[in-house]
Parts: structure tokens; sequence; C-alpha cells
């Protein structure tokens, strides 16, 4: 079968995917932004990695990993406390041998936390010396934990929501004569309260070309009829008007299946809260676009005639007939 | 009645509040530049709209939160210890069930920040267990605490003090010839002692339009007389001059009424303090414009012949007779 | 005396200080690069203003500052622990009034810095509740202190040598035929071990002029033979060559003094260590201003045959018979 | 020997390094992008230079640093209180002079960390107050351990990996007719996990050229294929076609180095993952340069279908016969 041949008029911008790199059906990014692109030959161990892992994970995982630690060096500290010599540890009132060990570990827990009841008090140099030791550490790793909770809190990142499905749909604009015209369009949203101000989008458009009897990764921008704002405070639906220009003119749902095409969405906004410039991407293959429809919208006038955004109603769309 | 007809021959930028949105003489951008838009469909429980809220809420209230969960969370472990052995808590002196209480609480404020004097100390498995989760628990608390209080200090954000009126005022320009030449202007000084260098400001006229008969929300630059500066450490009156391109061009005070006009100002600059890009909103509702009328100057000289801003004149203006 | 006149071919920046300001021998930016600026009617209490001031004083200040606040809160809890019932703090030794005060406000001391070593500690339900609210404002006093020593050590801050004097130097150009050129030039360098990078520089001249018999303050870019650069490893002269379209064409040191001049210089760079935009201003007032003079080079190479910068030297020149 | 002529159509950068610096055979720029320039006449003591080294030295390096500051600490406390009236100490339980020591060096570390057990506790003013400080002293030295472990790792740096080699290879473009048309190259990728995203390249070539029977260093900016990209996800190859125009047009390998030629190269990104901008540089000296070679891929296809790139093979490549 031979590939649909492309207007190939609009920019074509380097995305860092390469020409040679063939798809095969799989997406280049992810619904996520993030690309699908496995790495090899990494270093095994990278301090930055684990900070950035610990940064990102979900809440839950996080506080697991946090409890696990926290139990995991007190059990250590407890086996070095019994193999040097548990009986220097004074004040303890144990009458087995489970109880011994369960209160040399909670020596090492207050220990750690820097309680120091003092019921359970080291003496001896090498007892006293691990007890150091480990209050040192103890309080270092609170001083980690700090930063990482601070750094899970603050790290600057635009949560946009984006329609689940990017539709095309007849479209008139007073610029354009046709009666037939169409555009290619998708919504999103802030799911966050912070405000995002001069928002950026960009829309590339990848496929495969047959160059030379081999197939080659092409990826043009599309124009955008707005592609600046000053706010994301409502819904804003952005929409590539499919001009005889555009790459996109006359190909058919089917035509972007066998051209295994894939839209990368690019956002930048400064976001308000933290005055700095975030960063969002998504993606569309053509299993997520859907032909002669239309957004439903999700701005309304409340009673007390206040406008609002419904973050629910960003995907809907009503087929047109 | 018919709505005036506006020029539009300045620019028209995209603000992101849509043309569909009827203004209904609601504010679109509230004084303190946040946006007057109601959000449906947020999900419950975001973490970061938490941590938004703890950082930028007041003082007073920052406080009271912080010694409610503090009391909260030693009534949660008063209770588990109650319901477990209080028995094993060693050292207590109570000679009611009300002080028994007491002392079981505070052995628990005693944990949770770590102090610990030992007169009250647990003993047993459970106790000691609930005991050593409390102090990870507090040290996890003073953690995120340090990175509130730090994000609540150190999150750049500008405060400019905007004159409470903008007036329509005669202006007089080398460049123009015009004798009965007027100019939209407000006032803005820096209400912090940061410097603000590098200083942008921007202008967005938003009014109703009749287009084929339905109303239709449009926006337009205002060309300033000087739209960038260097420093702002004196105030600084931003002054659009309203010649015959002006889309304000021989709009009266009743006009803008009628119009529903809102004046959206953006203020963006570097704060030298943090080096770091700062950015400040406002609007004017006609019923915050004053026509002819002229802003008392805030520059004076001090005896010691440095000159000085006094930012408490900042809205201070003379009605022109 | 009539003031002289000054060629006003080159931009005229808006640089925030108004043209109404009247220098009468002043400067308007301090060699710190602050400006020289009283501000009225300022609030007298802000937190923004506390915690700058907090972050930018010296060492030698902020240490007493914390010393005295840790004395002051602990004599403060201290005459509430006597004020309410000081024998309920178990474990006191003292055998004089003197000593019992001590031993009260060392408890104060032991439990603000949650060491609690137990020998005193609080019971009964009053002072018992002090203390818990004394561990807890220690606790946050802690974070505070972490945020601000944490504030004082990273804030990105460039920190330039600049010449003490600029100078105005015979200056041979291949693009200029001129024999007799001078021009007006300064010498910088980095003071931090720190990488700067993309580094941009801007010289605003300031002078008065007459107009309509007023005096008004102007201020006018001069174009520098070089304004941007990739690294500032060595020192690095920045250069006004005085063209016939230069306002300080044709200029002699007294013209300066009558105009009362000012240079203001703007110093823009990347700090790689912090990967962050840094900004540094200064400003030479006429008495800054040495006439036919030339930089000592303050670039050598080592014996090893490495090229080296002399910080010490940046300042040196050598005056042209 | 004369120096080869060299091309000069092409942009004229400022470095930063100045023209009259002689290289004689020392690189400008270090492997790892920092500047092989020496400064002298520091001054001795900068606490900002020292929180930049903490913040950048090795793990070890750091972990052996807080660990030495640890017990350095503890002995000078110890020495305190042993000079004062150490039998104020109470609870030791030493038998010898030896034990004594111990027992009040582990005093002092349980001061240090606020663990305060109370066995060992402090008694009478000068004691008490030596302890009250070295608790105070001890909360701010981990509350600066905090803001330097968040330092370390929330400093946002571009970890790139370069090619070991610059390649001049055979080069085939569509907008040239040249049959044996050469370009310059490498390649790099991205080292760490975080994306980079929006990635601009820039390569400086530096070169001895004779002007009036001077040695001077001249600096030009080589034109780059594609210098910017919106992904470094896969490895990159960065390609400089040796046109006509180009000053490398005619230079072999052994005319690099009489010219003590030099390739700067800067690269900047965003950071995804902390959203700010990163920077990265290097260098290639003659030496590092391979004539007549071709990159090995270093992307593949996994079993899976899914692309991956192989840290491993940047700087593979084969001699072309």
């Amino acid at each position: 079968m031979r590939l649909r041949k492309i207007n190939t008029t609009s920019t074509a911008p380097e995305t860092g995917f390469g020409t040679n790199v063939n798809a095969s059906n799989q997406r280049f990014l992810n619904k996520d932004g993030s690309p699908n692109i496995a790495r090899l030959g990494e270093p095994f161990f990278q301090f930055i990695n684990i900070y950035h892992s610990l940064i990102t994970m979900s809440w839950r995982k996080f506080n697991v990993i946090v409890l696990c630690f926290y139990f995991t060096v007190n059990l250590i500290f407890t086996a070095i406390y019994i193999l040097l010599s548990p009986d220097k540890i004074l004040g303890m009132l144990y009458t087995t041998k489970y109880e011994k060990f369960w209160e040399v570990f909670f020596f090492s827990a207050q220990t750690l936390t820097t309680v120091g009841y003092g019921r359970l008090n080291p003496s001896g140099i090498s007892i006293s010396t691990i007890a150091a030791v480990e209050s040192l550490f103890g309080l270092l790793g609170f001083a980690l934990a700090t930063g990482l909770l601070y750094g899970r809190f603050s790290r600057p990142t635009a949560k946009i929501i984006y329609s689940d499905k990017a539709l095309v749909a007849p479209y008139r604009h007073r610029d354009f004569e046709f009666k037939d015209m169409t555009a290619f369009m998708f919504r999103i949203a802030n799911a966050r309260r912070n405000q995002l101000i001069e928002i950026e989008t960009q829309v590339i458009f990848s496929y495969n070309a047959e160059e030379d009897g081999r197939i080659q990764r092409r990826f043009q921008t599309l124009d955008l009829e707005i592609s600046k704002a000053s706010f994301l405070t409502l819904s804003w639906t952005i929409v590539h008007p499919i001009t005889d220009k555009s790459p996109m003119f006359g190909l058919t749902l089917e035509d972007l299946d066998n051209l295994e095409a894939e839209f990368f969405i690019s956002i930048k906004a400064v976001d308000d809260g933290y005055a700095q410039q975030v960063y969002s991407r998504s993606s569309y293959k053509s299993s997520e676009i859907v032909f002669n429809a239309k957004f439903i919208p999700a701005i309304s006038q409340l009673p007390s005639g206040q406008t609002a955004v419904d973050l629910k109603k960003i995907s809907s769309y009503n087929l047109l007939s």
C-alpha cells in the first residue's frame, strides 16, 4: 500500500525524535506527555534520579517508603546494639528475650527520632558511640525528609486536563470563504486553582512518509487559529483550521491510521502562584480522533450571574448527524 | 438601545475569556487580579491546592490552623494510648481520672515534639510502638511546617499599589498637535522594599459589541505612552493617549457604562531581591474611572535634598474645574 | 550659566526616575546599585520586608539577632512559669532564689530546643500546657531558622567588581578613521567563583537639560562596542566609543560636572551554579570619571602557561601624559 | 610558520575570553565546561563559595565533612565542659578518667543532637548555659544541613553526555550539490531521566590568527544544520556542514593543530522536572577530532517494538576506509 502524500508547506520543526525512527504503531509521546523511549546503558545508581522519583511518586507510595525506611534503619541499629553489648543500655525492664529485643528496638527508635525519653539510655563507649551516630543519622534523615516534602509540594507543575478525544469538525471563520471547511480541535482546562497566565500552545503533526522507497518519519507544525492567551481560566478549545495549505487537508480517519499519525501537544504557561514557567505535553493518536463531532460547551452562567467552567465536561462532545 | 461602535484598528489580543461570555455587569478580573470565574467539577481533594492555600492564607489563619492541628493530633494519639493500655506509660503522678487523661495527653505532646523529658516514658510493645510512630509523625509534621514557612516567605510576589481610580484627563504631548486631547491614566507604586526592575505594562480594554444582533465581548490592547521602565522606585503614571486611532476615542463615561467596559492591567517585572520574574494584575470597571481629573504628585524632595515617594498619595487626585 | 547642549540621536530609555526629578547633585543610584530614593507612607510592619532584611543582612548581625531572640523567648517563658507555679517543675536542685530562677530558665531552654533531658520536667496541667506550647514554638522557630539559613545561602546574586573609576581614554578601532578618538570605559570582573554566562550590559547616561527655561532630567543609552559576552571569566572592559553621534561627543570633565552627569550601569547574566538570571547595577558620577587614563591589564600568564585574572587590579589605571 | 588564513564570513561572537589571550596550547574550556582560568586576589573567605563547594562536591566528600564537623564540634564543647566544671554534669557512671572524658563527650553529643536522654544532665549555671548554647548550635547546624541537603538535590543541572570525539565525516544534504562535502559533528545524549525540552545548541570555533604580525585569538560561530529541538530523548548528532562559507572550509587536522583550534559547545535546555532552564558546556581540542569517521547508531528497536537509546554507545564511531 502506498502512503498518501502530504502537503509540506508548513514549517518542519525539529522534535528530537529523528526521521529514521519507525513508529510501527507505537506512540512517541505517552498521554501524560513523557516520551515512550527506552533507555539502555544508564548507570545503575544515580542520586538525582532517586530524588526525582521520590519527588514525583504518589503520596501513598512515598509514605510506605518512608515507613519502611524508618523500620529498616531501626532494625539495623537494633542488630548492631545487640551484637555489641545490649546490657549497656540502661533502664530496660524486660523479662523475656523477646521483650529485650523490643526494648533495644525502641531505644533505637527513641534515639533516631531524638525523642530520647531517657529511661532507656546508653552507657559504655561502644553503645554510646553508636547512639551518637544514630542520632546524627536521624537528624540528617529528617533534614532529607524536609527537603523531599518541600520538593514534593513546591515543584511547579501544570496540571492541564486534555479532552479525551480530538475532533475534526465543521468550522466557519470570517476570514475564509469555504462552505465545507473543517478544523482539527481539542479542548483543555486548568485542573489546579493556581492561575495560569501567558499560555502558549504548539501542535506538531507527525506521520510516516515514503522517500526513495524508505519510510521516514515527518513532523509538521500545525497553524493554530489562536496560539497564545493571557489567561487559562475557562476551558480553551485549540483549533487548527484545515485550509488547503494544511498538511491535514483532505485526510480521512483511515488516512491518519495508515500514516500512523500522532499529534504532539506542547503547552507552556506561567504559573501565577509560583511565578514560574510550567510545561505540559500530551499527544493524540489516530484512534483518539473523532470526525464530525462537536464539543458540548463547558462554560455556563450560574444563577448568581457569575461565569462558571465545569471541569467534568471538558471531554464531552456530540456526534453530528 | 444600540451599543456605540468602537474603533478596532488596534490589535486584538486573546485573553482566554472568550468572546461568547456575556459580562452582564459582573467583573472579569477582581481588583486583586484573580479571575472572577467559578469552577465546577473540581476533585474534592487536591494536595497541591491545600499547599497553595496554606502558602497564601493570612498569618493569623495559618497560626490558628497549626495550633488546631497540633491539638487534634495530640488528642487522637491520647485516645489511642488510653484505648490500648495507658498504665504502660511509666512515671505518671495522677491522683484523679481527669489528671490521668492530661498526663497521657502531655506524654503525647512530649513525644510529638520529640522533647521527651522522660519522666513520662513508654513501656510495653504496643505503647512503645505507637510512641515510635508518633515521634516519626511529629518529625515529618515539622518537616512539613518548615517547608510551609519557607514557602510562605520565599514565594516571589509583587505587591503593586494601584491608584483606586483611573483618570481620563487633559494631556499634552510634543508629538501631537490636538489642543483638547485627553489620556486614560492610572498610577502605580511598589509596596515592597524589594527593587522591581525591568517593568512591563499591558492594558487591555474589554467591552460589549453587537455583531449580527448578538452581543459579543471584544478585547483591545491600548497603546501606552511608555510601556517599559528600568526601575519602579518612584510612582509611575501609566498613560494611554486617546488619539483618533484609540478605541476609547470619543467615549464618555456613560458610553463606558453602556459598553460594560473593563480595563485589564497586567504588570510584569523582575524582583531584584529574588532575581525572579513577578506578575501583578488588576482591573478598572467604568465605576472606577473619573473624567477630567489629575493626579496629585506623590514625589517630593526631602529637606535633605533626597527625592522621596509617598505611598499614601498614590490614589490622590484633583477634579479639574 | 547655560547648560551645554547634548546630542540626542541615540535612543532615550525609560528609567522610571521621571524627567521632573531635579538631581541637585545627589546620586540617583548608589554605588551598590540600589536607588537613592526615600519611601514615605509605608506600612509600619511588613512580614515580607522583615524576611528580606533577615536574608540580606550581614552574618554578624544575623547571628546576634538569633542569639537575642533565643534569650528573649526563654526569658518570656521563664517569666510565665514563675508567675504560674514554678514548683510544678520537678527535679530542681536549687538552694537559693537566684539558682531557682536559673533552673526555670534552663528548663525553658531545654524545652524550646526539645533537648528535654528530663531531670527538669513539668507536672500539673498549667505548667505542662505551657511546656507543650513552648516546644511547639521552638520547633516552628527552628523551622523558620532553617528557611532563613537556606534563603541566605541560596539566593542567587551576582557579585560584580566594578573599577572604582570610569575612564575616558584614547581609543582606536578598525571601523573608525579618527585619530583623536576617545572612548568612555570601565572594567568589571566576577567576584564569585560561580560562572557567569550570557552577560549583557547596558549603560545609561543621565544629565540635566534646559527646556523652555526649566531644567529637566534626560536619559540616553550609550552604544557599546560589545554589549554581550558568553562568559565573564576574565576581566571585561566595557567600552562606549565617543563617535560624533555619541551624546558624550565633545564633553569635558567640567561639562559632565555642570550637567550633573550620572552613568547607570546594568548587568544581567546567568549564574551557572544556580542556573538563574542574576542582576547587578552600579553608577558613576562625574567625580568618579578620569580623563586621559588607561587601565593596567589585570590578566597575566602564570608560569604554568595558564591564563590568570587578578581581582585586585580591576581598578588600577595609569594616567597618560 | 605562517598560520592558515580562515574564512571570516560567519558572525564573530564575544566569548569574554578576549582576543589578546594567547592560547599556547592550553584549553580555554575544560571538558566539563568550566573555564580553564586561574583567579588571583580573591578574598580568602567567602561564605557563598563555601556554600557552593558544599553543594557541588561529591557525596563521599560531603559525608566525610559532615562527620568530621560533628566530631570536632563535640570535641570543642567537651573541652569547654571539662575546663569549666565537669562534675556539674549529673548522672555520670565513670570509674576512670578516660571513661569520664567519654561521658562528657557523649553528654555533648546528646545535647548537640537534642536527643537528651537525661541520665546525663547539666546542673549549675555555667554548665547549663553552655548546654543551652550547644543545643541552639545543634539545631541551627541541622537547619543548615537541611538547606545543604535540599540544595544538593534540588539544584537544576543538566548532565549531558558528549561523544569523546568530534568527527569530520562525509555528509550529504538535499540542499547542497557537492559530492565530496564533509561536516563537523559530535553526538550528545541526556544522562538523566529528567526530560530535557526546548534544547538549543551553539558551537563556537576558536583559533589563532595573525594580524600585523601579532597572534590574536579569533572566535566564530558555526552554522548548524539544526540548532534547536523540542526534546532530547534520543541521541542527537549536532552537525555543522562544511560549506565553502564555513571557517572550517579546506582545513585539515594538521591545520587545526597549527591554529590551536578549540570548539566551544554550549547547550541550553529546559529541565522538565524542575521547569527550569539548565546549561551545559564542553569543548573539543584538535586532539579530540577524528577525520573520516562515522558514528555508530545508538538507537535501536527493542523486540517489544519500543525505540531505545543506548547511552554507552554515544561515543562509538567507525573509521571510514
